[in-house]
């Protein structure tokens, strides 16, 4: 195995990837210290994260860390992150890249999942992740989900990207946009998920610090451009009219990522922590 | 193509699908007449089935009815009749039997999801169906899911399929009960959905007439013991405990639905109409 995606580059990325959860999560509850209190708030007072360990059955296959905060501003926002190693079984082997040749893995990465109380401020998604197979490779992006979706926030979002995009190289943008569009889409409604963002997989330019550092600035732009959103809109009142439109459009994204979302499947297919992966599925739902 | 599946044996099933669902809308109206009211009730008066008529795109494909209540002891039921035909895409030729000799298909069935009010009223699904590709059989069965399992209740609705199933073949009713508590498995929970039922499919003994006296004998096991079932419990009072408990284990029905149920996930990636096969999903849903 040659030195890149080698011990010293999954140590980085494995510490990296726990630094920027805990960048995100002070920076989620600085939004739960700040909002105006409501009249008949359930939660009263900041939410706070609260972490629970976990371990894969197999003493050598690593485990991970739940982060979950159930908030005034965030009904429920799950950081997970998480260094896991095995072996595929047959099923994944001629799916995976390099896992013909090999069917062993190591994977580490964080993953996001915020469902806001307000329907004014948009649920979101965030994952990075880096993949050693007999390849190794980066992958994530990171996608916006507003109940009805505005314009300047879409933008805001989507400036973010485009700014980590292309301090690497102009092509990505678009291309990591499009394939966002394409993956975050529910065939059965024909409807989007959201309102996109970026979204890569198998990335490996053969530079690995390059491609470390691309990832570093996706999971940046989203600190930056995330809890700005939230911001913007915590503080607005809503109506029970706009209440009920959230709880069905959380309708559409239970549909996804059971029926669709590869991570989740994947996950749950490979004997992953079933309680971590389902973590991203919303506090409360209608399908009225 | 020889008598049996053939157009008066279509035409016979059709007509006996709709005959059941008349008949079931009717039990289950009766229980909105007879239950007490409540204080606090949302809905107020007995709930009544309303019908919506939908049709495939190609002219000649076919279409179905929906009929659904929300009504006071049922939050949520629904009961959808549909007779459609077209031809299998490559993807399903070698999965549905008979289908590689000519990939016509013609189907025709009833399906039925009730999701109560009241956590003491079990949640139930039953469905029967007839398929006619280049062979021909009868599927279906029912399962009933408490949020809390009642040994008399469980004991009832067991014993309802058993009384269907002995009239025709002694062996049919250890086998379709196994196949059911195969069936509604969660695997990623290590749990079964509900307290089972029984479940069959690929249902050809050579002797079209008494399969399809089977297939109305486990309709008529649904009908005689679910509403049953309903009455026993409807008038009982709960805790909002016992209402949450009830939107968590909600939550595992659409768990079950989008990742592992064949009907689902086969009829959305076959251009079913995706109303009528999502109206299985509760009403309202917690993942705390």
């Amino acid at each position: 195995m040659s030195d890149a995606y080698g011990k010293d580059h999954k140590a980085q990325a494995e510490e990296w990837f726990k630094t920027f959860r805990d960048d995100l999560c002070a920076a989620l509850e600085a939004c739960e210290n700040d909002v105006k209190s409501r009249p008949g708030d359930v939660v009263v007072g900041p939410g706070r994260f609260e972490q629970t360990e976990w371990q894969r059955d197999d003493p050598e296959g690593g485990g991970g860390v739940m982060s979950v905060l159930r908030g005034r501003v965030f009904e429920k926002a799950g950081v997970n992150v998480s260094t896991v190693k095995g072996e595929f079984s047959d099923e994944f082997r001629d799916k995976i890249p390099g896992a013909d040749v090999d069917p062993r893995f190591w994977a580490s990465g964080v993953s996001v999942v915020i469902h806001p109380c307000s329907p004014l401020v948009p649920a979101a998604h965030m994952n990075t992740r880096m993949i050693v197979t007999s390849q190794g490779w980066f992958g994530g992006g990171g996608d916006l989900t507003p109940v009805v979706a505005i314009d300047e926030d879409t933008a805001d979002f989507h400036a973010a990207y485009k700014g980590a995009c292309d301090k690497h190289d102009g092509a990505y943008y678009p291309k990591f946009k499009k394939w966002c569009d394409e993956y975050f889409y529910l065939p059965h409604r024909d409807e989007a998920r959201g309102v996109g963002g970026i979204f890569y997989d198998n990335h490996n330019t053969g530079d690995w610090e390059n491609d470390f550092a691309f990832t570093q600035d996706v999971g940046r732009a989203f600190l930056g451009a995330y809890p700005m959103l939230a911001r913007r809109h915590m503080d607005e009142t809503w109506t029970d009219e706009q209440r009920q439109a959230q709880l069905v459009k959380r309708g559409r994204y239970v549909e996804f990522n059971l029926l669709y979302d590869r991570g989740t499947t994947f996950g749950l297919k490979t004997g992953g922590n079933t309680e971590a992966i389902l973590m991203s599925l919303p506090p409360e739902v209608k399908w009225p």
